[in-house]
């Protein structure tokens, strides 16, 4: 118990630590702006964006650059702590770089309990261009902190590599739930759940940070990062099932958010499960009802979710899910696998 | 003149090679996504994305990086020449980049003669991932092929750097067209104009692939390349003043398009000019029905233009920005003007 709080307050100063580092960085990424007259007006622009909604998130992703390269490393220096931490930062920027434009195309409303930063007054559509600008300061950042490391190259080419696997998910994501007013569940099956999963957000959330801290620690070998792409992207899985289930059954006083998976017609874990145990009534029912934004309709697959008790099934995965986790984790012999099971602690059971 | 159609073969010659390029680099932007069943679908949308809008445009600028390099080496081997035109397609998959999220901000119908790719059935907001995708294919492209090359980082930080150049001027002028419906023109002024197209058009357009260009000659010091900058900034400005007239001016059989810059709000050189020459009661109209999409609208801004007689000033301009840019030329020391004089001689007196 001592233990586990001890283990508490460190990773809190940690997170803390984290927010205080975008402080200097958020200056870093508009200043050259500020400086010219030519651009003053789009640094402006440019920095309350990134006020607006970077600075806002659970920032779980560029903590565990932090985190992992820790415990990789009995003693880290604090320059490198600080490398990390930007490292971090820049993890964030990617991710936000994709939201943009994800509650764009998913026409959200409201993202980290505010407003989306396109919904704002004489926004809009600008705020695909203001996501580019907040891809490029990676590269800026990353030529600036990283360039004379001997892993640069490594770190620069899991960037590339990370934005076009999510580009990729992101379109079979969209791609799989377009409808023309009447369900089409061809598509709905769980490869291509799985699909979606793996390219959409297991790699950039998961094995993507922990990647990085690999390569700042020395480790770029594929074994090791292979070992540690496996175990990730099962993790990833089944952060996403949760997700879906959570869009559906979680609490939004809790999640702050109200889940649209079923009017957005979203290839989700649950409709694929409803579907393999559906009878012919219910998948006719289901037919009709999904993917509509009409909340009769919506509560109608809840209704079947409900019959079918989804719940059940849910719960049943998600400790059998847990058990073969902790198996790949156990068969890794190259890595320290206490990075692998404090991730898995963190994410199993969690509410929001 | 035999010169000059020995000159134009040669120049038509290289056009047609540069299409071919594309042909095998058509079929590796995809061909690992097609040989994964989970991403195959993902390959074939974005395959038509690609075959929609890529290969139809004019590649001036990717031509420019494969004429420029011939004009800097005597004896360039087929190899060379092959990765040229590899990287010439690299500065048209950027420019593909931008122009897609340029057409969705700019509300436009048709983008080289076609329907715009976000306009097709089905796409949308989906073609904002798409131009991702497209990003991203050029930094997996220039992994294949230039990895090696002693240029390689130098490349690759001038693509990041365009990048975050295109996206500061897409805001600036984005921004700067901002209405509440009715006109303040407190924004438009030459120096926000020239700032506007320095950071929006002139790097990528002009320096972007001439400095490709030098960096695979080898040419990597600053005093060469900010002379080429000089040059090629003035250049720039004066193209997209000759565009800005085109807009207006330009004959729709011959441009393809109808100019939308006085419905659009734009900054566009002929409003700066158009204020500057105006009397009070032209001003005072032109506050009302500049800035609408309303054809009757549209028609009093240009009888205000021809009451100002702009095409007279225009032409003036046109002359005196020639003799200044030669002026510019004629003074660069370390690199041979004549990649320079032939950049311009295409560009002045255009009429598309």
């Amino acid at each position: 118990m001592e233990e586990a709080n001890k283990k508490q307050t460190s990773t809190m100063s940690e997170a803390q630590k984290f927010d205080a580092a975008i402080t200097d960085l958020m200056a870093e990424m508009t200043s050259s702006l500020y400086q010219n007259p030519e651009t003053r007006d789009a640094g402006a622009w440019f920095n309350e964006m990134l006020n607006h909604a970077l600075i806002h998130g659970k920032n779980n992703r560029g903590l565990t650059v932090v985190l992992t390269y820790k415990m990789l490393n009995d003693q880290v220096t604090a320059e490198d702590l600080k490398l990390a931490r930007i490292l971090g930062w820049c993890v964030e920027l990617l991710q936000y770089y994709f939201l943009v434009v994800d509650d764009i195309m998913d026409f959200s409303e409201t993202r980290r309990g505010r407003v989306c930063w396109h919904k704002k007054e004489n926004v809009g559509m600008i705020a695909v261009n203001d996501s580019f600008y907040a891809e490029s300061c990676i590269y800026t950042i990353l030529k600036k902190y990283f360039r004379e490391k001997p892993y640069y190259a490594h770190i620069l080419e899991l960037f590339h590599e990370t934005t076009m696997q999510s580009a990729i998910g992101q379109n079979l994501d969209t791609t799989t739930a377009l409808s023309d007013g009447t369900a089409d569940f061809s598509k709905f099956t769980m490869d291509r759940y799985s699909a979606i999963v793996k390219w959409k957000t297991a790699y950039y959330s998961f094995y993507f940070p922990v990647a990085l801290a690999l390569h700042m620690a020395g480790i770029n070998d594929p074994p090791r990062h292979d070992n540690a792409k496996r175990i990730l992207l099962q993790m990833g899985h089944f952060f996403q099932v949760q997700d879906d289930f959570i869009d559906c059954y979680g609490d939004p006083e809790v999640t702050g958010k109200i889940g649209t998976d079923i009017a957005d017609n979203k290839c989700s874990w649950l409709i694929v499960q409803a579907l393999k145990l559906a009878d012919s009534q219910q998948l006719k029912l289901l037919k009709e009802v999904y993917g509509h934004h009409d909340a009769e309709k919506t509560r109608q697959v809840e209704d079947i979710y409900r019959d079918l008790d989804l719940k059940k099934v849910y719960e049943e995965y998600e400790n059998s899910s847990y058990e073969e986790l902790c198996h790949t984790i156990a068969k890794c012999d190259n890595l320290p696998t206490d990075i692998f099971y404090e991730f898995a602690k963190k994410i199993y059971k969690r509410k929001m």
